[in-house]
């Protein structure tokens, strides 16, 4: 039995290329005790591989060449050795881009097959509800009847962020690049009010009108123009939840842009970088809730699965062009 | 018996000229019940009046042509028909930029002569000093051993933020304009360490040679591309205070410059705009301190006394020119 694996192939220059990973058969090493074998079923497609790739100093380690492809999965149980862990068992883990992985127990969370579709452990359910969860709601805190503006709103994250919004008594106003994605956050997700920032010639002019009353919290998926354009609507005492910077994932030099610190200054705002692993502590009950508001029917989410392990370099590639609506994830 | 003001004559467009105010004579309104009579014997001059000058939206509303220029003093009661002052009190006050007024006591606190000269009110036992100590103590936070950077550090705010930063067993760095003022905040004010701007080349690499284990604070008083370069080399969870951006006083467009917050995101790092104003309530016990921290040699501070009222409009300009070492001050 071989295990296929991608392997970071070179370090991209600015967009990824599928050559920048390679693919290679490796076998399954034997299972000593402790442990279990693993067959993904999900691959979690995330921004965030993106800065991986990249030598350069980030929140985590970076993949030197030749190593394995990090990133998030669910994945079944064929084989134990493991007194936790029976043949069957659905788990999620940090697995990396491969098919098989032998595992010790370590850092496997078990997921419920009967609570939801096991892929939500990777979305909804997963890392992406947790960053929402955590980031709007302490990172930023919210209000009843404040203004909350998400940027890539039809994302896995931006998603969750404007739903939680909305059951906080929020005003919700989503970002997103497109016609289908705007109607998508207003009809399917509940928002008040989106913006195709990709049909909109004046950002700033358009979120002003979206926003009558200013913005009191932006969580920010995204960077660039958008965000400059919304940090000079800003109410006092605004909140900015900083998550991603995907407008700059594959930028070559840096980006330039309006200096914002008097704008945050004027409003006596508070602007925030985080990582949801700082919350780690507090999945549990996090996740509870969660799967209480999509239970409810009061968050709702969209999966976008691409089938074929062989497709995860172009699953990646592709979030950089914003093909994806909701979360995107390989189906091994 | 006449005063003398300045006014508003004109909203100044980029760095002000001395005509953008005038002077006015008007007559000393008769004194009623409860009101006292003041003369000034300090005006404070600081960058924040140049945002009053112009139309746009700010924290503060602005002053409109042919009004008051506003600006806090500290005066002498000339004659009194209020119970709680006697002739020869001295108050702080938002008194604005004239030689008399006319108060009913709201807002005067009274000034002890024998504790400190009574300029420094207006300094570090005034707006200033509280700023520096509420930016760095509340809005940051500081542990022992961190290191903090300041900007602007030779001026009324930036010295003392350096020296209660010492205080509180950090490591001090200021970035100051010209030899002369990177001197003063080290053998002075005993920062560990001072970079002049002016005779840097490259800000980024020099800032990081006098902080070789990062930054975990940075108390913003300027803006501009000294703060892009500070942002560059933040430790995981640093805390950054925006007090004033006086590099962009006079902008007259927006300045546009390297876009930070992949750095912020990636630092994990809290910025927050704040004015002083927001710790009102709490200005008494700090004065406490810092009056202490002064008695005891722990706080040393400058003044830039210019002499004559007629000298306000000059005075003001030369901040902007980066004249004046420590407070500023114009003697009437």
């Amino acid at each position: 039995m071989v295990n296929r694996q991608f392997v970071l192939a070179s370090r991209p220059v600015g967009m990824p290329k599928e050559s920048d990973v390679r693919m290679i058969e490796t076998p399954i090493p034997a299972l000593r005790d402790g442990d279990v074998l693993l067959r993904a079923l999900y691959l979690s497609v995330d921004p965030y591989m993106r800065g991986r790739m990249n030598a350069a100093k980030s929140y985590a380690p970076s993949v030197e060449i030749g190593e394995l492809m990090v990133g998030g999965g669910v994945a079944r149980v064929v084989e134990s050795k493991n007194l936790g862990y029976k043949i069957d068992d659905v788990v999620n883990l940090q697995m990396g881009w491969q098919e098989y992985a032998v595992s010790n127990g370590e850092g496997l969370r078990k997921v419920d097959p009967h609570a939801a579709p096991v892929s939500t452990a990777l979305g909804v359910l997963g890392m992406p509800g947790l960053t929402a969860y955590f980031g709007l709601l302490e990172v930023c805190g919210v209000n009843t009847g404040e203004t909350v503006v998400v940027s890539a709103a039809a994302g896995a994250v931006g998603s969750v962020v404007g739903q939680i919004a909305k059951i906080k008594g929020c005003r919700a106003v989503g970002i997103a690049g497109g016609p289908e994605k705007a109607r998508y956050v207003i009809e399917e997700c509940g928002f008040d009010a989106a913006l195709d920032y990709k049909s909109a010639n004046d950002y700033g002019a358009a979120i002003k009108e979206l926003c009558p009353e200013g913005i009191d919290v932006y969580f920010d998926n995204v960077g660039g123009p958008v965000t400059d354009a919304v940090l000079t609507n800003l109410n006092v005492r605004a909140r900015i939840a900083i998550c991603g910077q995907i407008a700059h994932a594959n930028d070559t030099q840096p980006s330039t842009g309006p200096r914002m610190w008097r704008h945050i200054l004027v409003a006596r705002a508070k602007v925030q970088g985080f990582l949801v692993f700082d919350y780690a502590a507090r999945y549990a009950s996090a996740l509870e809730q969660l799967a209480q508001w999509v239970r409810a029917g009061q968050i709702k989410y969209h999966e976008d699965i691409i089938e074929g392990f062989e497709n995860m370099p172009r699953a990646l590639i592709g979030l950089f062009r914003g093909e994806n609506l909701g979360k995107r994830l390989v189906k091994v």
